[in-house]
């Protein structure tokens, strides 16, 4: 048996007055038909990034509804998930092919935890490439298969591509968060596009009062009585953190007291992000108003919810983004963002709504300059970015599109 | 110059109400005489750790009451720290001797500290073992220099205590826990016992709304509804999480429902944690009523504030123990503890107040079941050990017993 996650108990219920009336409705409505369907939601890792999270929120929610649903997570030794982390970085557009040895790792294993596969699902989601293999050992039998990619692979390295290919192939339908994410030659014709959503009752996002919320950043350092700005990233240079210290300095001659925070998570296995956390704190260094903060100093998921909620504006100067979950984390605390002009930040905070958008560091030293300057116009953008979240991005809205799907799956449709 | 850490600011004042009264009155009267000495603390590391955790509540109160302190840190390669590391390791009794090359290191990086160390100052305050062997290369000058030991060096390995005991020998005097930890031919005449304090303010003890320690457990799996037992503690033999195990599997026999929680740190260089944190995962694999929780997986300080406030018991089961914080954490929360009888525990919680002091695992169990069963009496002894928190085991009297210390040295006494 693969490992069963235990998520809980969570309802929907306790999203009335949170997310809209309306599509409480439509997900009740829409799981009429499914009452009792046995759904396997399989990935590679209980803890840790935005799928396990998701999961966290969407599996106990289709219980509440009707359905029987699990997650499940694959196993595997380290020369497994080095073989992954290199499919997915190539998935990504990363040059590194992978070789014939590390593909026989990855078959390897898939067959194990094809064999360790039992139980009878009427719908399997696949989540990313890491459990995509187990499809070619194992019959599908009666269940719909469906390959759940939370990754941009609109660009993907051509040999990795051509390897993982023929097994997604086999499925039979295939979910991503944007058009453009689709990578060349796809193999299915069944695609759903379903845009990312947050948890309001995730530690993240629950409403964290504002007295809690001083206390946790005071004890780390913070002067919450004076204006912050922050950005909550990976350190990725996609994120463009010098960018970010550039404009807030500019920012900041025009603002004296003016704090910057840069939070970001830091993993044991990323030299990449290890090189550029160094490259910021050298940049930093000796200045009393720039903090950098990561996971290994004890800044989690509760603190990242007490910078967003006490930032006068967050940032998300992004040079290349998928979907930008920290941007809905921020508007869903009122507290607007200054965020590049790139992938699907524009369709979270269309022009006027949520922040603005901007194309250079002199646009984002003035976007921040403007908001911190102007606190009824931030306070309106944080508003209108509030309420499009609560419209849009919430997870009632993703289970209720997941649930669309399998409805058509079952249909035949 | 040495590294400064910023702890931005506390007031003494925000404890008026918290600690008692009379308290904060001698945190003042002592403080009078000593308005403007300047106070350096010196450790090892900004986070992370017991120390780190008491400078960030010490230090600003200093400057809050009228001293001028600050909080600076030593740097080392990799070398340094693991010699510093087996040095400690041998302090509490670690067979393994330091080799002359660590040796070498040791005095090495000592000495580039002590080049570093610039900066006048009234009391010097030298943090366990790594920074302690900067007054060998350098003066006093008008200093008063303490050594401020936070582990039990009672029995320490014989070759390491005498590479160390005559950088001790320097100082004026020492600080130390509980009077067992001395080690045998102290040096120094002048020595101080201090018993550690918990911050009411800091993230692991400020009060915590039910409702949302509520939600902080419920999303990683913890049914709030059902009773819950928790020992929080490092991954350690001597905390003995097997009889832990033992002892809430036969509690169970007679709650069926409980559920038990086990919360600690792992760190990435402590092969021992990580062997009995798996020792600990095979013994309860497939149970659905045992939660294992790490830091690695996101459970940080707010969260082990939400278990301590949420457990109906909390667990301590030390086989030795020196003075046992998460003692005083979960009293403070009025939540009673099932302690071992051992080191500085019955200090803390003295027959009938706070808890129940065990010997044995089927003590420990009945203690359990004791309090589980008993809401009227857990209700009073965790009241009980609130009080006695409140009047011994509080930040601001540990800052007026060093204050007091200073003040004496100051006189010349």
């Amino acid at each position: 048996m693969l490992d069963l996650v235990d998520v809980g108990e969570r309802s929907v219920d306790s999203y009335r007055g949170v997310a809209p009336d309306q599509l409480l409705e439509q997900l009740r409505e829409v799981s009429r038909k499914l009452q009792g369907a046995r759904v396997l939601h399989l990935n590679a890792t209980p803890y840790g990034g935005g799928v396990s999270e998701l999961l966290r929120s969407i599996v106990p929610l289709l219980n509440d509804l009707g359905l029987k649903a699990e997650w499940r997570i694959v196993t595997g030794n380290q020369s497994f998930f080095e073989v992954t982390k290199a499919i997915h970085n190539g998935l990504q557009g990363g040059l590194l092919d992978v070789s014939p040895a590390q593909q026989t790792a990855y078959l390897e294993t898939s067959r194990v935890n094809a064999r360790a596969f039992s139980g009878e699902y009427d719908f399997v989601f696949i989540h990313d490439p890491q459990p995509a293999g187990i499809l070619a050992f194992r019959d599908k039998e009666a269940a719909r298969w469906i390959w759940r990619c939370h990754i941009d692979t609109s660009c993907p390295n051509r040999q990795i591509w051509s390897f993982l290919r023929p097994f997604i192939a086999r499925f039979d339908a295939a979910i991503f968060t944007l058009p453009d994410f689709i990578p060349p030659d796809f193999p299915l014709s069944r695609i759903e596009i379903i845009a990312p959503a947050i948890d309001p009752q995730s530690p993240k996002n629950l409403p964290l009062p504002e007295p809690i919320a001083r206390q946790l950043l005071e004890w780390i350092g913070v002067r919450t009585q004076r204006p912050l700005v922050t950005q909550v990233s990976r350190f990725d240079p996609w994120k463009d953190p010098l960018g970010v210290i550039h404009a807030y300095r500019l920012a900041r001659a025009k603002i004296p007291e003016l704090q910057l925070a840069l939070v970001g998570s830091l993993a044991l296995d990323d030299p990449g992000g290890w090189d550029i956390y160094r490259g910021i704190e050298a940049e930093v260094e000796g200045d009393p108003l720039i903090h950098v903060f990561t996971n290994l100093v004890g800044v989690g998921n509760i603190e990242v919810n007490a910078f967003q909620t006490l930032s006068a504006v967050t940032i998300q100067k992004s040079l290349r983004e998928g979907f930008g979950l920290v941007v809905s984390e921020s508007l869903w605390k009122g507290t607007p963002v200054v965020a590049g002009r790139t992938g699907g930040i524009p369709m979270q905070m269309p022009e006027g709504v949520g922040g603005i958008l901007v194309d250079t560091v002199e646009e984002c030293a003035e976007g921040i300059v403007t908001l911190v300057s102007d606190r009824e116009r931030a306070k309106a953008l944080g508003a209108s970015g509030r309420d499009r979240v609560r419209e849009h991005f919430l997870i009632p809205r993703l289970v209720r599109d997941e649930l669309a799907l399998m409805s058509r799956l079952a249909a035949g449709d």
